[in-house]
């Protein structure tokens, strides 16, 4: 019995459903549903206080503000409470006053997207199953497949044969039944489809199973309380199919609901130009559309977004800033990144990359305070690492040649 | 001022020197040092309960273990604290009483080595020195960039030109200074040394600089307090070089002298059949001499070890179990590893093929407890993961064809 949760709400519809571990999209209307909790409940049983003494340091700190019921038992990887830092010198090349990084690359299989594994694996273990399924071609994949390795559930994992084999190799490891279908993404979650419905595999699907943003949303929380609640006035993060910017906004809005911080932040809304759907719609005030998917930033590659309510819902609700940028600008920012000491993957670094056309073209002022989410570490893509950072200075063993060198380098 | 720290200590010739943070090797024979710790005055500041109640979730929450002053600020990406696990089903699968697993992949560059490096960058602070330099083929490197940069320090790095390119993207990444050198390893550590020289570098170098090792022990601190100083009657670990053996092992001994933990574990020394100049040594109670580096763990491929006293010291002291694994047993442990939802590089997985094969071998017995480190990320070698993890089922989008191969490989 989850005393903090209330019901899940379809956001098309608005019509209300149990929330039981294995609820879906709503049986009224197909639209996605929401988590909707008892604030006032929430607000009896935490504050800022009791949280500081809290010795749990994983996303599992908020139990609170999560739909679980305490008594999930699984061995759980340590997802969550990834690093956060304040990057003085980045925030002066950028020209903006204050620049924080939430560092998510630095979570068990290396991108945010644990959070929502980890929470799936919980849900479908209240739900008494023990397989799990999903469809996709990388991070959530990957990060299902670990997380459910270590909690001792079996994976069915279906990729289009296009994935990178790195991440497929990532699922191999975990032990994940992988199923390569020769076909689109769309013939890929088609199979996956159809077979969760046959076996009846807990659904991991994005956008299908509402857990997962409340998974996502952990994020928000761990950047108010590293901030120690004091909000910064813009976070900016990629968007792909929305769920991860949903999730954000709906961890702010939770703690803003409860009492726990006294503003919002602006959402900087950060998307591929070969691939920004839903910024389109913004910035154009239309409905979005689909779109082509032409980027080098994989995990945000996304020309038909699931969850694309939610994500322009959290646009919207901020008076969120959308912002587009190209690969070069990507690239760039992976290595801006890299001088802070953090190793982003393409769409880990499209954040900040926003955040750099926007002081740039002054959507924001430059006397703001900034977050800048990294969803993904570097490690996942090396190759675009290597067209980010370029050739190192190769020379042979000669202390007159290496003084040479350097000196046509300007280096010393 | 150091209070904590008495001298640096020549393990060969025992001679002792102050130690300031510039300090080397011995002055007068060339050996290598060891920092000297006052117990008694380490014991008269800390204790279990003070621990508990402390907030830092870094290595650097062992300040009173550390040749540190207190006072360096420097802007630090955050090493240590990494995960610990206890994981059932893998003891029971190699038939032990109790296993755990340290996952040291899960820090800022993804492996142990940033401890070391952490530890570099707050003595080059307190040396007045802005420039660090290294030479090596991986981790070390690639930790050194990642902690460089994110306190706005210079770094040059010195890697042989076989260097795998995804670590060289990495150091590119965090904006090192590459020097490839076209030439074997020892060609390009000598460039590193008279590079070091002539600049006057803060020198990096693995077993020169006695801090580094200081920084790797808090690895056993961590697994100390992270069992609830209830230690377990084996840690196994790769080992390569010999400092992280050598530094696990002066953890330990710095927690047992000041009354922290009431026994010191054994040390099982992992080393890879093709290239086990220590373990050799041990074996057959013979001085270790150079050996081919025959393993597809890279990490380890030390034929040449540069710290080989402590190493013994630790294996010899501790009583320890020398154990070596073939490339096959590693790749195997890496899979198995996986199956617990941790994914390590070859190098990483090597001292939990080491606990297989020493539970096989009747070496260690069935009812013990064991502590494996996993000292880096798969993600840092991903076609060796390749190797180790197979292909999977590819298969055209048709649900009768996906029954027909799950059928005929007996899924489901």
């Amino acid at each position: 019995m989850m005393k903090n949760v209330i019901s899940a709400v379809c956001i098309k519809c608005g019509a209300e459903h149990e929330a039981v571990p294995t609820v879906t999209t709503c049986k009224k209307c197909g639209g996605i549903l929401d988590i909707k909790y008892d604030y006032r409940y929430i607000r009896s049983q935490i504050d800022r206080k009791k949280l500081a003494d809290r010795k749990e340091n994983t996303m599992w700190r908020y139990m609170e503000y999560l739909p679980v019921t305490g008594e999930s038992k699984v061995n759980k990887l340590r997802v969550g409470m990834s690093p956060f830092y304040e990057a003085p010198r980045l925030a002066e090349r950028l020209g903006i006053r204050k620049l924080y990084i939430k560092d998510d690359g630095i979570n068990p299989t290396a991108s945010l997207k644990d959070r929502a594994s980890a929470m799936a694996v919980v849900k479908a273990e209240e739900a008494g199953m023990t397989t799990i399924a999903c469809s996709s071609t990388g991070n959530a994949a990957s990060s299902l497949a670990g997380n459910a390795a270590a909690a001792g559930f079996e994976t069915y994992i279906f990729v289009p044969e296009r994935a990178p084999k790195g991440k497929v190799a990532q699922l191999m490891v975990f032990g994940a039944n992988v199923i390569s279908v020769k076909g689109s993404y769309e013939d890929t979650f088609e199979l996956s489809a159809q077979a969760i419905d046959r076996w009846g595999w807990y659904n991991r699907n994005a956008a299908i199973n509402p857990y997962l943003m409340e998974g996502k949303k952990t994020v928000a929380l761990e950047i108010a309380e590293q901030m120690n609640w004091e909000m910064p006035d813009y976070i900016a993060i990629s968007v792909g199919d929305g769920c991860t910017i949903g999730g954000l906004w709906k961890g702010l809005k939770d703690l803003y609901e409860t009492g726990m911080i006294d503003r919002l932040p602006r959402i900087i809304s950060v998307q591929a130009e070969g691939c920004c759907p839903l910024n389109r719609s913004i910035m154009e005030n239309q409905p979005w559309t689909p779109m082509e998917e032409n980027t080098l930033a994989d995990s945000i590659a996304v020309g038909v977004p699931r969850n694309p309510d939610k994500a322009l819902n959290a646009i919207r609700e901020s008076d969120g800033v959308p912002v587009n940028v190209s690969d070069e600008e990507i690239l760039e920012a992976m290595k801006l990144l890299g001088s802070a000491g953090v190793f982003a993957e393409p769409a880990g670094a499209t954040g900040t990359a926003g955040v750099k056309k926007a002081i740039a073209q002054g959507l924001i002022p430059a006397d703001a305070s900034v977050v800048s989410v990294v969803t993904g570490s570097g490690l996942k893509d090396v190759a675009n690492a290597m067209k980010a950072a370029g050739e190192p200075l190769a020379i042979e063993p000669d202390m007159n040649l290496l003084l040479d060198a350097f000196h046509s380098r300007g280096l010393k």
